[in-house]
């Protein structure tokens, strides 16, 4: 049996009924023109079988337990197809509504350890004939990105190819494995692979981070208190909804800043506007942890380098005025990857680490109710495909990620792109944050407040 | 905030996510005439539309992490009904079958302690238009018993009542105090009562069982190690279905044994087919826990009384014809009565909670594995209503039983009884007991073996 490094366990130990650390996706597809209503369950058989699954999506804990800090990864030789892949349907009225409550629910609950972490569910019954396929894997197997990147994989830019398979029965997945990193909980794991061991990350991280941030004269924002930065409880909450990239290219390009600033812009508006609405927005400006890959050093912001590192930017939610907060947005994140420019990688992941390390310490009792938030939400952006793509013929209408929460981290907010639209997911911890998904009725304000100055 | 007794935290303390210690219940309604598709939405809606929670539903633990061995029980103020009352649809084609499986996955998954520790769905999309209810509940709030009975109580014998509630707006409930307690988990419980507290009830409660057994001269039937008695995963199965009593009634009175002696036989019968199915029929007979109401000692066998024994059962497993093992199976029942006949109440409930202390020894690594189980299936069977009864106009069609899976009990068969029927509920560890459903199948054969005697 192969050890499993601390970099995979410690997503095991790190987990509780509370805070589940698997990742997942909910994927919107057209039937092709003349399916027929057993569209879904002849796709849920197509997925069973087979048992050509790649060893990625056999590998289980071999201690299941596992209290004792280290385990070893095994290998399912028989996969219990019934159990990973489920049936589903949505209730009556059979809305997008409906939808994002199953989601909700089958976020929340926990993979069972005694066999290979991952589940998927195909859903039917929505009211406008599409299917819903929600997945979800353990980030001890694979971080958010690579499972992104895994479900892009099993798709095709071919409307008529019809040798489609699922990500698990994917021949060769590199992913779980070294690679790209954009996942912001993959940065801890980066730095630990840096330091060598988990014993070693936190002083070795924070010896380099001292040095670059006194050598190079850098302030941290400070991210203030609020009710997004509190202990989880156990249950989720999921919004979802995608934008059209040419609404946020435009303003982009008009504003003269880029397509992620004026993501963080929407966030940004919409924050305060919940914020306001709950009575909770605090006096200073709040800030966002945003993945950026290290390929940025060379200016290119929208392929996936080899590791990442993240900055933290001022999401200006102090300033009434949308333009202005998109200034501000975009001034921050300059300074932030200018800083990081400078750096060499060792350098970048070690402080990127660094400003990633306090939701370590999240399980700790008390920490995350009395000290300082190290920013205010996790806004990441995963690069799609840039076409149309199909699952044997079924085209792919949509690809939300389904993220974690975490103590001190009550939502989470990641988006991937695919042609012509942003695909926002938004997962939150149910108890802390009430009524999610009005952010997805303000993030829409805010894009329209920014058209109407930059559209 | 009152202080949460070490009877009612040891379900919390004893719970992970491989031994999820909640009890559930699957009933089956044929909505009134004239009830259109909305009724099940109706019916959600009904659920949810009502702050008049009873206490007992309002009750959370205080410290939901409870690593400290004690805590308190709190009481939440406003439930969040959109969380406790799902509403739910099975997928295509729309069987029992289906709607099984989603009562095995809502079975695995653990309740989140940071609310109260309840939920209910209501499934709408059987073909056969009949609506599903299935809802579970925490052993550290209600024993399987009172649950099993507070759902009964949510129902009316008029079938034009109008005025049902669900369990949880029920205005005076005992339930989850003192009482009945023909749960089997409720004897551990019981016997912690009868022993003060839980560091004292294992020398008491072996001291008075070792008396009783000395002087009644009494030898325990000795369980066979078995396929059933492993520890277990965290994933379940469930299997449900129903029996006319009138067919078991026929068998037990020409045999002249009892209803639940013939219970015992089909559980039997299915046993010894299913384990010769797997390879893996014990040379030695099988034996069965029974827990019986002490009501017993006065004759009365279907009346619970104040509270209850248990009795371990020969199963005749090792019998191939089905009329000896029903033979074996009354006599070793009787036995058993009758050594409860001549003790006091205390002394029963310390030689059953004997009897069943082996299972809280589960989680020490090792002890199911080599120790010989205390017994091999656990079999309770818990009397129901006599007449039909409904919901608000929809008429109650199946009442199973979901009950717990522990380390080495990896099923238990549970079963109600209600006009005209008795309504099995096997849950089994998925893991370890593959095929579950096929013990409904040899359940069925084993009755038609014994009608072909006594019918």
């Amino acid at each position: 049996m192969p050890f499993m490094p601390p970099t995979d366990s410690m997503f095991l130990l790190a987990e509780t009924r509370e805070h589940p650390m698997h990742v997942g996706g909910l994927q919107l597809f057209v039937p092709p023109d003349g399916a027929g209503p057993e569209f879904a369950r002849e796709l849920v058989e197509g997925f069973r079988h087979n048992d050509e699954v790649s060893p990625l999506f056999r590998k289980r804990p071999a201690d299941p337990v596992g209290l004792l800090g280290t385990t070893w990864w095994t290998q399912d030789d028989v996969i219990d197809f019934d159990y990973h892949v489920r049936h589903s349907a949505v209730p009556q009225p059979g809305r997008i509504r409906e939808l994002l409550q199953l989601t909700s629910r089958w976020h929340s609950s926990l993979l069972d350890r005694h066999r290979p972490l991952w589940e998927a569910h195909v859903v039917e019954g929505l009211a406008d004939g599409r299917i819903a396929v929600y997945s979800k894997v353990h980030h001890s197997m694979v971080d958010g990105v690579s499972a992104i990147r895994l479900m892009q994989k099993s798709l095709s830019f071919d409307p008529d190819a019809t040798d489609c398979v699922p990500p698990w029965l994917l021949k060769s997945s590199r992913s779980g494995g070294g690679g790209r990193r954009l996942d912001p909980f993959g940065l801890v794991r980066g730095a630990a692979g840096v330091a060598g061991d988990v014993a070693g990350l936190v002083p070795t991280s924070l010896k380099i981070a001292n040095e670059v941030i006194r050598d190079g004269d850098i302030t941290l924002p400070r991210a203030p208190r609020t009710m997004l930065n509190v202990p989880v409880g156990g249950a989720r909450r999921f919004a979802a909804q995608s934008w059209e990239i040419d609404r946020i290219q435009r303003v982009a390009k008009s504003s003269a800043t880029t397509l992620n600033d004026v993501v963080l812009a929407m966030v940004s508006g919409a924050l305060r506007d919940y914020l306001l609405e709950q009575n909770a927005l605090p006096d200073d400006p709040m800030t966002a942890m945003v993945p950026v890959s290290l390929a940025l050093r060379a200016g290119d912001s929208d392929s996936g380098g080899n590791s990442v590192g993240a900055i933290i930017v001022n999401l200006a939610t102090d300033r009434e005025n949308g333009s202005t907060r998109l200034e501000e947005i975009a001034y921050s994140s300059k300074q932030a990857k200018r800083i990081l420019g400078d750096l060499s990688p060792t350098q970048i992941l070690a402080l990127s680490a660094a400003q990633v390390l306090p939701l370590a310490f999240g399980p700790v009792p008390g920490y995350v109710k009395y000290a300082h938030p190290p920013f205010n939400v996790i806004v990441s952006n995963v690069p799609g495909p840039k076409e149309e793509m199909y699952f044997n013929g079924a085209r792919l209408d949509g690809m939300y990620p389904v993220s974690i929460a975490l103590d001190g981290q009550a939502i989470n907010i990641t988006l991937t792109s695919r042609k012509g639209f942003l695909d926002f997911g938004i997962i939150g911890c149910r108890r802390s944050v009430p009524s999610l998904q009005r952010l997805l009725l303000h993030l829409e304000t805010a894009l329209a407040e920014l058209e109407q100055s930059w559209g």
